[in-house]
């Protein structure tokens, strides 16, 4: 019993040392790229109501929130997700003036999953909001910064695989399909099951030019040219909307640069009822998991009372940062840090330095010398701490610089 | 009850627009400080088993601590308190070598208080442990940083309160005291409610030394001045020593240049059982509860089966925000911002203008222009949004900087 006190719980972990220092260097240099496009901080807290993240809206079924009560015996939970939150929040504060919105975050999501492997049960996630805009413009910002982040991450392959729901959308309204069939059908084509989806559409007796629809759809993959492709595959008015949309986003992406690390796929399905428009996924290798998610949700804002059409991504730093360690890419940061090691008779000249070297921004950790311990083992110490350098003041106040002895 | 979803919970609140933009320029500012003392940064997470936060090692009573259960039946807790956190992580990853450990951490804390008034349920707490050291350059050090964090907020005045538990322990261990006498009396010193101790002390036939070192307590604030009265009141060794502690390390504040925010107060008594040595609460005109609460915990680490000493502070960015907008406090953050207006037909050039600001961190809003609204309307809301400047690229991809109407 006791011995848990020792421990994080499960699926939670400490983050320290090289790696704290690594994800917190990232996160402000991923932060500097959303407010380089204007974006602004909100901070929403940790636990909302229960009805926040209920079924119409939220991403996450309630069996896997963290649910808890407060004084008054509602139900509080720790958010799950960003998105809702912040559209609450915007509904309230923003939007009065009908022009578009741009929000950023930062924090912890915290999914109460029953898997083992996989996504922690507290993750750190940065994403943006961009609500009020339902323009090509807007999904291609928002598809550049998605570019943008990951590039800055230090990663250099990864792929922003792009759907759009309502290609899928408009051919099933034209199929007639029950709620059951689409259901199974969704399934089917997000495993890319193409024996599978065969079996389900040959008993669904559709005129043929969409049954090849459908049955191409779990192949609709890969670069731009595909576009082409789904618009022979459909005279659906909705449904050649969608793929033009995709084509003129396309256009802006390319001004943008970010249109090499986009690719297309409308067979991606999301089980998140809230996209209305395109969504997608960034990948890179050696990452099962997505690093960044998103898409457009027309529909969420409404259900705070102010509609709204609303496109935003969510990037989790840890994917971010497993992804970056398994491809042995280095953060860049430099180190400074100095370490005074000082006679106690030689405290004033000692703390003098310091503040001297901390007025220039280098980090400086100052330590008195007891009689315990050899002067060695304080050098010892300072080398195996990564200390930039190393600098001695002895009784006379006479100040040292250390060679260190080890590569840095 | 639907309502719910429109609201935040009882206690805890958005934070947006300027306020955001501040809360986060202070924290990166504060973060600077601690790095700049060779402060590394650590990540616990947001809850823990309830035993981290029990009766014995804790601050906050369990009855304010947000409670709920994991998939196992484990009692998790909201944290309401970094420092058993740090404390637990040290004493799993740290301090093999002996030597002192410097960490910093940054995030919420959460607190079930059923008053409506006074400090929110959850509040954004930034601190730092220095563990492994029982020095008066580690209590010195940990002082100054507390006053340098708080002049890096834009305060000029405030004052850091310095107590000494010792002082306190060691009488009431020479006069014999029963323990619940021990708690009355503290809560009247705390009060600093003079004519309670007179008539709890008068009880307890003292001898008068010690009955007259009781009774000056509530009175024995200010400068370094009552250090001396202090040790002129008792000859206890331990009491003496305490006092001559706090002599010591008012000698190394000097050399820091940070004496003269510090004051003296030996009647500050902590109800948190953990602190051993020095404790400290930094105030400032216009908040009744202390910006930064600290002090020095020596047992703490024992519960985590590491016995270290250790000294630490916290400090609350609600109450920092707080007392800078009561002083009338402005934050100083360059606005460099540029609103780019353009014609979808000048699409490409404004991407390429909004790419070259960028890159010089010129944070950079792209809108295109509809036909809905009028220039003049767009115009007015970068002047409203406080854009320090906006750029219209017309059709012809002509760039015009609008000369601003309002003061910025």
């Amino acid at each position: 019993m006791i011995q848990r006190m020792f421990h994080t719980p499960e699926g939670v972990r400490d983050v320290y040392n090289g790696e704290c220092q690594r994800k917190q260097f990232l996160t402000r240099e991923l932060k500097d790229v959303v407010h380089s496009y204007g974006y602004c901080d909100i901070e929403t807290p940790t636990f909302e109501y229960f009805d926040v993240f209920s079924r119409e809206v939220g991403t996450t079924p309630s069996k896997d929130l963290y649910k808890f009560f407060d004084r008054e015996g509602n139900t509080l939970v720790l958010r799950p997700d960003f998105t809702p939150s912040v559209a609450r929040a915007a509904a309230k504060y923003f939007l009065e003036d009908g022009f578009p919105v741009r929000l950023c975050y930062q924090g912890s999501t915290f999914i109460n999953n029953s898997s083992y492997q996989g996504r922690l049960k507290e993750s750190t996630e940065m994403g943006v909001e961009l609500i009020g805009d339902d323009s090509i413009d807007a999904d291609a910002e928002i598809l550049t910064m998605t570019v943008e982040m990951l590039k800055k991450t230090g990663l250099s392959e990864f792929q922003i695989s792009v759907g759009q729901v309502d290609f899928f959308k408009s051919l099933i309204e034209e199929a007639h399909m029950s709620e059951e069939t689409v259901m199974e059908l969704r399934e089917l084509i997000s495993n890319k099951n193409h024996f599978g989806v065969e079996e389900l559409i040959a008993s669904q007796k559709l005129p043929s030019k969409l049954e090849q629809a459908f049955l191409r759809l779990p192949q609709l993959f890969g670069s731009s040219d595909i576009l082409q492709e789904a618009k022979e595959l459909t005279d659906n008015p909705r449904a050649l909307a969608a793929v033009r949309r995709l084509e003129q986003i396309y256009e802006i992406l390319k001004l943008y640069g970010a249109d090499r690390y986009v690719s297309f796929d409308l067979g991606m399905l999301s089980k998140y009822k809230y996209y209305t428009g395109i969504i997608f996924q960034g990948y890179t290798y050696g990452s099962g998991s997505p690093l960044v998610k998103g898409g457009r949700y027309d529909s969420l804002m409404g259900h705070f009372l102010r509609p709204a059409p609303a496109i935003g991504f969510a990037l989790v730093m840890e994917q971010v940062m497993n992804a970056l360690e398994r491809q042995n890419i280095s953060t860049d940061i430099e180190n400074r840090s100095a370490l005074i090691l000082f006679d106690p008779k030689a405290r004033a000249c000692a703390l003098q330095l310091a503040r001297e070297k901390r007025a220039l921004h280098i980090p400086v950790t100052c330590m008195a010398m007891d009689t315990i311990r050899s002067r060695e083992q304080y050098i010892e110490y300072g080398e195996k701490n990564h200390y930039h350098s190393i600098l001695l003041v002895d009784e006379n106040d006479k100040i040292t610089t250390i060679e260190r002895k080890t590569d840095q």
